[in-house]
């Protein structure tokens, strides 16, 4: 999202067949809460589309990237990595020190440019992730849904920033109503 | 949840076999995030099975209840009502106002008492449901996933409270980690 550091969003262990609607959930749930990009599985590749088309009717910039080896994706990255896990440490204790991992807790606006990693499992996730991040991160401990666990994530890691950020290039921009639809065409 | 007025969730628009997941994590995060009931239509039920087990192991009070006709259901419903949807005002505009609206804003150990629904729908919802809503409040005026939605707008609603609630007769007790997994059973 303009303005913060760069958010990518991985989602690991999906499950063909079983996991498209739940991964394409993750996808745009990452995009429409500020994150920048999401990157799947080359399985989970025909989420892809979807999201895809969303970002060309309601605006970007959002990338979708694919991998052929998730973990080696999660090896390789340079900035801090959040994995969102119910056995982690609780999301309102570690907030704060995750912006600052990644400068924003100062300064909102900027940040001094290191990009996040958050990792988002479907269900068993090797225990690879847990060492590899530097952040195990809980929204609640109890078992739900990485697609709840993603949103509280952002919007807490933004302070709610990014329920104001704009877009570009949209063809369709929905205009808030008390009752009913409205959305315009540009 | 303990110490504010009754949240329940209602569920519409489940579509057998394509919707049991998504239906599920809806339960979960209803659960997981401070309400105190979930709503399924009939034909949502397979759903109702996980959502007890989870709370049969990890602790409640959570209930899950099943209406014929979730349409009645709303138009039944005496308290305030709010409808989440992409086309509705913003969420960080409405949420002082819902709060006030059962209660909870002077004071949010208490409340008045008013219950509130919650509605969430999976692809069309009828045009009744934005008319019956006293709040149709949207989570972005983006589309991306109800379960998304309920996550953010719970937490809001809730500031953040309902991540510290405790849970009665678990069986399983997650100690949160820095890394790796711990589970205690009761």
């Amino acid at each position: 999202m303009q303005g913060t550091p760069e958010v990518a969003v991985l989602r690991l262990g999906h499950r063909p067949g079983r996991d498209e609607r739940t991964t394409t959930h993750v996808g745009l749930t990452a995009r429409a809460l500020g994150a920048d990009s999401v990157v799947l599985a080359k399985a989970g590749a025909s989420s892809r589309d979807t999201i895809e088309d969303i970002t060309d009717r309601f605006g970007g910039p959002f990338t979708v990237e694919t991998t052929d080896d998730p973990r080696r994706y999660v090896r390789d990255w340079d900035g801090p990595i959040v994995h969102l896990t119910m056995y982690g440490l609780p999301i309102q204790d570690a907030e704060a020190e995750i912006r600052d991992a990644i400068g924003m807790e100062d300064n909102l606006e900027g940040g001094d440019g290191s990009e996040l990693l958050v990792i988002v499992g479907a269900e068993k996730v090797p225990f690879e992730v847990y060492e590899e991040a530097d952040f195990n991160v809980a929204v609640t401990n109890q078992p739900h849904s990485e697609i709840a666990s993603l949103a509280v994530f952002l919007d807490r890691l933004f302070q709610g920033s990014e329920l104001d950020r704009e877009w570009t290039d949209a063809e369709n921009v929905v205009v808030p109503q008390e009752e009913g639809k409205r959305v315009e065409e540009s």
